[in-house]
């Protein structure tokens, strides 16, 4: 085993055992089982000679200086915060994987221009405090400065702030306007990470290389309502049966994905919950209401938006043939995180001359690599292959497809933190 | 007012006071509202001087004796007993118009050469006892031994055997394999009832003539089983959405729907229950699960059978393409049950020739008069509009409705009491 790999496998191990609670690990944002995550990394940093910082936000940076300390750094990572009895490698593996890409080039005896950060990024997980990448948008001043306050943690009632500062950090300043990070003073953000899904798993192929990290449209709160009636008394043309009303919508939206699909364009749809009224409902009775989710994603925002317009407009033809009423409800919208094309083509020829096995794909899943994206910093995002899904304790993967990525990355990291590189592709982006 | 419709205002009132539980009354199955009911219309019975018995299962039969008393009776009724908070007319109006058509007969002097009786049917409201047409059931010994002691009362949780022997009667009798009525005995039975839905309303018609019982299939454990998945991660290719399965089958019955009536075939069908899985299912998660119910009706018994197929072949279509499994489950099949040809001719001559609008229309709702159709006995029916439904404490009817329904009943008594009448169409049935 490689020396890097090596020191990744004792890493792993280490913060298996350090962060247990069978089934599986926790390590909940601003909690014992992070705090432990970040200390251990630290520790390792340390021992190769990389600079340790921290912002009021709680974000930990680990830096190899460069040759000119004036450009800006390339940062990559990943968060260490895990769901409640998760697995080991989600989140983790992106940190680990930076201080392994670093470990390989010291190996190698290469010296970087630009300063190569290794992020361990606070609070990803949502299920911990309820709002999208928690950590990575403090860092850029982008949290609302009363969700310091509002959002709490979902086990033990208390708010962000509270947590946050019991662990040592600066609320008060982020709600002052503090911003740690400056997006035009990043060269390039990457972000390793499991890939969650069963796609290159089923696909055989170690490694994925991320095309975007799909926008999504999510409609929680989606309802018709008809009238309950006689199933047996009532004939149809009396009838304003929700059900009927309400597979016919989610229909139209299947067919939506089919032509998409026909037509190339990334687009997924799902519809998770779809009920009628457990308290009223009745084999003989003429459903009278449903309610109904929906969560869309594309990459292209585009087609998220002509979707919303396609899906009103046909909530609204169903509504009036049927008697019924359709409304989607509140919804959220997160913009498609396209990743940097130049980045994506060196990840792609490393693949290449190194004969590692590449997929390119779009992440389904959102990850902190879109809150770098969304401010203007070219971004990357390397897909380890993973058994068994995430967020569950049985959640797996091999070390030799971490190896894999562990290449990408230590050749992305190679070229991107040259200040000027035969390519001239990344330089003076900024 | 005609005397046979003031006695009915009286008895309807009568009713209404006697078993008040506001709002609306209750009759409970072989309960003190029962009784009432059962007590006030013998008493009015008597006055009539008919002749007053009860079989061992509790029905009431107040007879006028005909002028040959050896020939099968003419049979007329309905129930007595009502929902929970349900409505005054449900059932009684048709024990009540018998007894005013034998009034109005009994008025202009006729003399009947069959028996005419009106039949006080027993625990019809399935909400007490949950069997369906229990009273007719017993009367014909249909119901099965075992019942009996089975069955329990939704309010009291005591068998139905304890609550008949409570009221007097003698279940063990009816166990023993007693069959209080021959159906060969009977020459024809006429039952009206409220029509419980809105057509007569909505289409402007006081009376309504019954084509025929719908029968039905209802399923009621309907299942697709998928599998849950990441709505990011998973591709299409590698799911099982319950959903989207669940919603074209629905959408593969609605488009038989729409074929039977572009055919013209009796069809209904209603999907009253269809929810994932509240304790698993969410907005980002692939439905791994569905349940629902289908309950279909027609007054065509080949059709019914021909659904059942259509809808298994494409159960097994949508899961082989899907990779679902669609399972429809237990179901129950219950005959369609035509009315006597003759019968509603007869029925619609008295309305042209008395001017009442009246509508021959299928019965969506089952009704006793069903369980002496399956025993071979010439059946018809007879509909009063009403308002505001059934079941419900604002079920409301006009008498002047009632009226027009009377003078059918009377009517039809009047010939189908002649042993021999001049169209011949009764007579020599059995």
């Amino acid at each position: 085993m490689r020396p890097e790999i090596a020191l990744a496998k004792n890493l792993f191990d280490q913060l298996q055992i350090g962060t247990a609670d069978p089934p599986g690990v926790t390590r909940a944002s601003f909690g014992e089982g992070e705090a432990f995550a970040h200390a251990l990394v630290a520790e390792t940093a340390k021992s190769m000679e990389l600079e340790i910082s921290h912002d009021v936000a709680g974000n930990q940076y680990m830096t190899w200086p460069g040759t000119d300390r004036s450009a800006p750094p390339v940062i990559t990572g990943s968060h260490l915060d895990s769901v409640n009895h998760g697995g080991n490698y989600d989140g983790a593996a992106g940190v680990i994987m930076g201080l392994a890409a670093i470990h390989a080039l010291q190996q190698q005896g290469f010296r970087p221009q630009r300063d190569i950060t290794v992020m361990a990024i606070r609070a990803e997980e949502m299920m911990w405090f309820p709002t999208h990448y928690c950590g990575s948008r403090m860092a850029f001043g982008l949290l609302d400065p009363g969700d310091y306050d509002a959002v709490r943690r979902s086990d033990t009632g208390r708010s962000l702030a509270e947590h946050m500062k019991q662990a040592g950090f600066d609320p008060d300043a982020l709600k002052a306007g503090a911003q740690p990070l400056d997006p035009t003073s990043i060269h390039a953000f990457i972000e390793a990470h499991i890939e969650q899904g069963p796609i290159l798993q089923e696909r055989g192929f170690p490694v994925g290389i991320v095309s975007g990290i799909r926008g999504n449209l999510r409609y929680k709160h989606c309802r018709i309502d008809g009238r309950y009636d006689h199933a047996g008394a009532v004939p149809r043309e009396y009838r304003h049966d929700a059900v009927f009303a309400g597979t016919e919508f989610v229909q139209v939206l299947e067919r939506h994905w089919n032509d998409c699909q026909a037509a190339g364009d990334d687009f997924v749809a799902t519809v998770g919950e779809f009920h009628t009224d457990p308290s009223i409902h009745a084999i003989t009775k003429v459903p009278g209401q449903v309610r109904f989710t929906m969560d869309i994603r594309s990459l292209d925002n585009r087609l998220l938006l002509q979707t919303d317009a396609l899906l009103r407009h046909e909530a609204v033809r169903i509504s009036a043939q049927r008697g019924v009423s359709i409304d989607l409800g509140a919804f959220t919208h997160a913009q498609p995180a396209p990743m940097h094309s130049e980045l994506r083509r060196i990840l792609e020829d490393i693949a290449q001359s190194e004969s590692i096995p590449a997929l390119t794909m779009a992440s389904g899943a959102g990850h902190d690599c879109a809150t770098f994206t969304w401010q203007g910093v070219p971004t990357a995002m390397i897909f380890v292959r993973n058994q068994n899904g995430s967020h569950n304790p049985d959640e797996a993967m091999e070390i030799v497809d971490f190896a894999a990525g562990t290449r990408l990355l230590e050749g992305l990291l190679k070229q991107a933190s040259k200040t000027c590189q035969p390519l001239d592709l990344l330089c003076g982006i900024h």
